[in-house]
């Protein structure tokens, strides 16, 4: 039996053209050649990897499930926001009690700002949040002959829902069809498929799904697939499609707060903030020509999507998120609310597997699939929409008090 | 001199009410803090944090700087891609030749994906890139008393750019104020003010130039300022005003393939992918109402914003980017393109100063300030790009050969 | 029995405070109430309004459903286009055979450039289209106590759509209730009802079933009404949930040419009209974050609307429309459509009564109810559509050949 | 001297084949052309043009500028909304006084809100209007090699603004260029080039401006003219650029109101007309992804554009824009508002020629040149808006009222 090869003698391979990096995992085991590589890496652009190799997670599983190429990991500093109090009233809601939620960032002052946020709803009897609708979508796109065939397909893919559901679930275990809405332009036929994926982001469900389904059109209608993906669905992408519709989950989370815990905790007045949040989310933005009427929701959305192991991309979609705030009672009580349109978040399969993310999904309490299936989803958004709604309280305080820079400098740097 | 008290007794202090969580940094130092957080939420949540525990960056310097309550460190699997090839022609580009990218996600198939891309454009010569742009804003919105004090805010505004200016750079020894452009919405008066932040994401320098100058308008005219963030900048939202007017660096990036590539590499012609790239990246985000035309963009972005320590928040601006696909000598070539209206990246500051990201930017070859300032910043942003191009020409190519669903059950899963 | 008084004497009594200008109505017939008021401002402003006394239509009809404060006519000249040669294949379209349209306008070049495409079409056999949809909506907005109860108003709506259906139906004989969707931001519930309004465009039909229907959610839930509508309609506003989901007839023609009906009457080839098409309304639009993905479809709508009595303020929705354009079999065919989302129209009420427009809908054949109902209005959006394909036909070619501005000048001025 | 056919032989030499339709303008005059055009349409659809027949115009001329093909005029109710009391301050605005504005729809009840409005608003002294932008657009796409050669063009442009503004400003007497902005999007390069065009409109002189520049740009560059309009312009299009950026004229017009003008005029109280515009046009259009947050100003504008004679496809920018609405004295005063960010308008050329629309703009007292030039333009622009500001107040409080389907039973049908 031979000896595992050296990472130098590896490395010395690909230099020489004998092995492609990818191969190297032919070759040896993915903690060997995530060393070969760093050190290909380490002769030929003079980095120094050392950091990058102290990883805990499974680089075999790594491997296999996350990155191509494994050189190591990158390591991002994470605290904790909370204890982050959710009123579900008569059981409505997928959470309730106190929740703490770890968030993974760079952005200094932004779990500072979300704590400040989380006490004042404390201090008021927290905060009440709903998941409104669960929608994972795949649109993909056809072509056909002309608008007379695209009324065709159209037509037979309203009348055909029964039909497509139980190809489409033949693919999943978990997953359902909900909907599948065609639009039409000129001879491409889009087809917006939306599925109950349960305690699962979905994304990959929903595209395996869709291939089966897509064949059957294909087989039914003279419709051609052109790309499973028609960009009508929308993954990743800054899309009023989303914004409207919905993706993932849609979710929204308020709270009521009196004049003396925006005084305390805020340091400002319920007015001010109503006019910061109307001025800026909402006049402001709608002059940007924007789908994000908030503050700063993507902040905390990003870090709690590193945080839990969800797809850090899919931040674009959860930006389609609305702030309102209203001030009631002749200005006694503050009324704030965050309505995120798409916010795709799971607790099974990708990476909410690695261990760092594994072990921060224990501690909001909602690793792998709920009971029942779906559960642990939906407190998970939940969660991240109440924890980002304290951030635009906290950061609309600040604003209001123009106090924006000055925490920066001293928090921030 | 009394020793550093245990985690568990720290733990006990907070749970007893004695401390508040973030406290604990004045009692002890941030390794023994983080530590007694974890013991806090192991008993409180049953969360084992023992990965979550094993981090390489420094923990007094992630407290100062990056997140607050720290409980340890999220880690992400990195890959890398390349040998990204670009060629600068007459030098008019910020990079030139070849580079590595690293990329940390949880998106399996992703760097093979872009590898691959890079595949195909080393195969035919290398990409072209180019920063078109370079203004990072902060857009403060002022409370004027109506309409007719608001033409004379903006009035103002427009005439003493010279004295804005100098107010502003009065506060960094590196950013220049390029622009200062009135938007009025009745009573609120929005100025986008634009700065040139060299090797800086610079999103900090110009918030803290921009109070300088907003104290300064409040000072010469009637307006009062409301928030020092108006939207209309705008950070971390999917808005218009970043797509066509551009926000950080505006970039481009383009390669021409030969038919054989195409079908050696991508697997496909370029006739498919043109189909793929027209009725998916442009017609179907036109019906999305999109302002991301293109396939995956913000993945390639993402994983390289984790690497790299950039703003994972700011993904949200980075897929405001289209790519165009032209057929050329009759089907014989393929020309591609990506644009990213609103990439805001840094080599410096933030997050670019985590041992791993800072490792990371030292694989690219623009860790910190370059000479001339900015240069490091500009090239980071067109390797990016390029890399990201290379992704959208894979995934087109997957697209075009529907192998979409296939794929991902292969690498992904 | 008193005579009527006449104009001048009626005009001094507005001046002098006796009369308010609309009580003119409650003294003396439209005619001469709009005699006195044309008095009045001559008197006031010198303007000499002898060409606005001189209109064909009933005063007093006008006065009753059009216009409050009746002053005369305004007159747009007229002209036709066509013959729009349409086929329906196996009759499933609305319209088939040769039509001829009028077009109201002032914009010089218009009909020509239309007439142009609709001969370019004719060559080559005609043009399809087809209406995809069918759905005029009014979206009131409700206000609720938080998202809980947020959740629960959502959550009856979609349960009781049959009961929704009978109590909007209940106040039309021709409209039906089509769908519901609740969208939730906060504290505000938003419900999209859509109609099928058969040959009305519908908006009245809409707004007085939807406040039954909305007085009825209001009765079994805690919802109240806050504004009947909630601009999630939307109505006259450039909107993305119209361009995506529809609204009015969403409806799309297409052709296809010959190479040497391009030649011959475009003046130019498929390829450089696809290039024209690509860069300007694809990449173009999208740069511009645009909804409206087209040359000039608004143009042909506007003038079309205003001669057969629609609501030209619609004309913005009318403008969410996808040119698509493709070069087929290696160059010698070119494919080309038009979809619009949202195009509002009908051929009995509001403008239709009107004598000019009347008798122009006489032209196209469609006035009044159609047999079955809606199919006459479903004629006239096919027909206008395709009448504005062949002008985005048209001026793509122009473009592509550099005519647009020596166009402009020999025709327009 | 042969004698003038009579229109019978005319339509019948054109159904024979003899004569096509357009060239009846080269055989007689334009008149008894038209009366050939319907009698060919009364012969094959049936339809009887006598009302169409009956117009003030000159045929005449209307065929050199406006139409071709005539066969008559469109005839439009039109009323009269004021005294609408704008004031402007230390005579910064465009115009001041008591001002009426003839508007021509056939939505009932229109004129009646929008002089509820300016009832409402000459109760408590009126009006303040501004222009704060003077720009008509248009963005000519290039093409080029690769975005090498982009970042050159772009560059050649940003530098030689100078030489460009020379070359366009040759074409004309009054306009000026004020901008010139590349954009770049792979081997695309659009340039938004920004006129002051006075008292026209300017879409004409625009384009032939800007096709000089273009040349130039040829001439200069290695770019190439693809298409004289890119869509980035935007013209008749709901797209951002111009919502953010604005077209034509950018107009805010404003006005206080007391709480008794509110209940004695407008029916309902401050905070009521405060909740429904937030609800509504600000919160209602986020969630609907527009770019027009207010309650329904395309209708005024609209119906002021068809009586003005400006081009009413242009209803679609006009329609950007931005409604607010403040309460403040603690309920005792009303704020409002109306931003609009592209109205396109001018009291020159077009449509401003024919009699029944150059005598509305006598009414307003700005037909023709102003003095200075532009001053009219700019006036017509500050009434139009201050008109459909009273169009927001009045609606907004019907709507506060649910009062909108009441108010159409009884004024609209």
């Amino acid at each position: 039996m031979t000896e595992t090869p050296d990472p130098e003698t590896l490395a010395q391979r690909v230099q020489d053209g004998e092995l492609r990096l990818h191969e190297l995992d032919d070759e040896v085991d993915a903690v060997t050649a995530a060393a070969a590589r760093r050190r290909l890496l380490a002769d030929e652009t003079e980095a120094d990897l050392t950091t990058v190799a102290d990883y805990a997670f499974d680089a075999e599983q790594a491997t296999e499930t996350a990155v191509e190429n494994l050189i190591g990991g990158a390591q991002v500093p994470m605290g904790m926001v909370g204890p982050i109090q959710i009123n579900d009233g008569d059981d409505d809601g997928a959470v309730s009690g106190d929740k703490y939620l770890p968030l993974a960032t760079t952005e200094g002052a932004l779990l500072a700002s979300v704590n400040r946020g989380c006490a004042a709803m404390r201090n008021d009897g927290g905060a009440t949040a709903r998941v409104l609708q669960n929608a994972m979508t795949r649109a993909p796109v056809f072509r056909v002959a002309d608008v007379g065939e695209a009324a065709e397909v159209a037509a037979w893919v309203r009348e055909n829902f029964d039909v497509l559901a139980e190809t489409a679930e033949s693919t999943t275990s978990h997953g359902e069809l909900t909907s599948a809405t065609p639009h039409v332009v000129g001879d491409s036929v889009f087809v917006r498929f939306a599925y109950d994926t349960k305690d699962a982001m979905g994304m990959n469900m929903a595209t395996i799904a869709t291939q089966e389904a897509a064949d059957h059109i294909e087989t039914e209608t003279p419709a051609e697939l052109v790309a499973l993906s028609g960009n009508l669905c929308s993954d990743k992408k800054p899309a009023a499609v989303n914004a409207v519709n919905g993706r993932g989950r849609t979710v929204s989370a308020d709270v009521t707060l009196s004049r003396e815990t925006v005084a305390d905790v805020l340091k400002t007045t319920p007015d001010a903030i109503a006019e910061a949040n109307t001025r800026k989310n909402l006049v402001g933005s709608a002059k940007a020509g924007s789908l994000g009427f908030n503050a700063h929701a993507a902040n905390t959305i990003a870090a709690a999507f590193l945080a839990t192991g969800q797809d850090i991309a899919q931040v674009v979609e959860g930006s389609n998120a609305i702030t309102t705030v209203d001030v009631r009672d002749g200005g006694d009580t503050l009324y704030a609310s965050l309505s995120i349109a798409s916010l795709e978040v799971g607790t099974v399969g990708g990476g909410t597997k690695l261990p760092t993310q594994a072990e921060s999904l224990d501690v909001v309490g909602v690793r792998g699939g709920g009971d029942p299936a779906g559960s642990n989803a939906d407190a998970l958004a939940e969660v991240i929409t109440t924890a980002a709604l304290g951030g635009e309280l906290s950061l609309l305080g600040a604003l209001a008090s123009s106090h924006l820079a000055s925490a920066h400098e001293e928090l921030g740097r």
